[in-house]
């Protein structure tokens, strides 16, 4: 199959959308949760975090802020504190609820049977069910021209995780707590199988 | 486990790297091949290819300039194109390889069982062996203050894939063709265990 721009431009809405979330591969699970000036917690999914540095350790992720992600972007403007939540098999139906659009007053706590977790006095709630937790604190943002969106940037403050997901040199074995990846908009996939190369230097 | 920002900066080096690169979740797995102005080609492997837009179709990487995608950056700049090639499980020893540090003047197509492909009279070479491939057109870029990496955006012009990778609503289902996603550094996993959800409305 081949499309070209003008092809790609003139699809009908949906099928471009759920095109062009997938065309890029296999996307990170997590979910973002903040809590605002005046208390109302928020949490919600993204499939856009990504590593930007590990020197210090920053953490980037992708937002259009006319969406459902203004209460997160609002909330994490406000505060400069969220929390990334990895998202694993157990909580995959709550997680992906949380992408309907409530307003700000309503917590999707609430409406889920995740669990907001406050940890050694961080501003912003953790969801306690994940197995892995990072507290983030606000660092940068980039106004993308191109569309519209914007690019935030935080670094990693606090990292809790559960302890069976560590291997000897400091990787994470995401496989071993059943974290999630996502294709597309609104599939997920737990990857187990599992192939681990060395470093590589020129033959 | 708990480690806060003083611990983590304290760790290792490689050890360090190994866990920050993992604690963003599962990351897609792309090759990208450029061609300089003076014909010399080049493919590596990158693990940031993200979405950004659909309409326009816009992608995004992260690269930091003074590594091996120095090569893939330059030839970006210098040209305006370059592809985006999924990396299927047939192809995982071969793309990792293209993390080996060569000389610009030598071309990763020559090192390994990859081959370059031209179609349609665009400018960068696509991998002839991935079943999902994008000819890109750069875009914009954005200098990240916090550390020094490179957000390149670039515009989807050309779309290639297999014709049993396209579901009925426009989704690739990426397991189709044993795409891999990439956890941590060198650790390739095929996901295949797929749970598709709805569109989520307010309780």
């Amino acid at each position: 199959m081949h499309y070209n721009k003008k092809q790609i431009a003139e699809f009908p809405h949906l099928f471009k959308i759920n095109l062009m979330n997938s065309i890029s591969g296999f996307k990170s699970a997590n979910l973002i949760a903040t809590k605002s000036k005046d208390n109302f917690t928020n949490v919600a999914v993204f499939s856009s975090v990504m590593h930007y540095g590990s020197s210090p350790a920053i953490l980037g992720f992708v937002l259009r802020p006319t969406t459902v992600a203004r209460n997160t972007y609002n909330n994490i403007k406000e505060t400069g504190f969220y929390t990334i939540n990895a998202i694993n098999g157990g909580i995959i139906d709550d997680a992906h609820h949380t992408s309907a659009k409530y307003p700000s007053e309503i917590s999707e706590f609430d409406k889920t049977n995740l669990n907001s977790e406050y940890k050694n006095e961080f501003y912003a709630p953790f969801v306690k069910e994940s197995p892995l937790k990072i507290g983030m604190k606000f660092l940068e943002e980039y106004f993308i021209k191109a569309n519209g969106t914007i690019l935030v940037l935080g670094e990693v403050i606090d990292l809790h995780f559960d302890d069976d997901l560590i291997l000897k040199d400091g990787m994470l074995d995401l496989s071993a707590k059943k974290i999630t990846t996502i294709n597309g908009l609104d599939t997920y996939l737990i990857p187990k199988e599992k192939i681990k190369l060395s470093y590589q230097r020129p033959r």
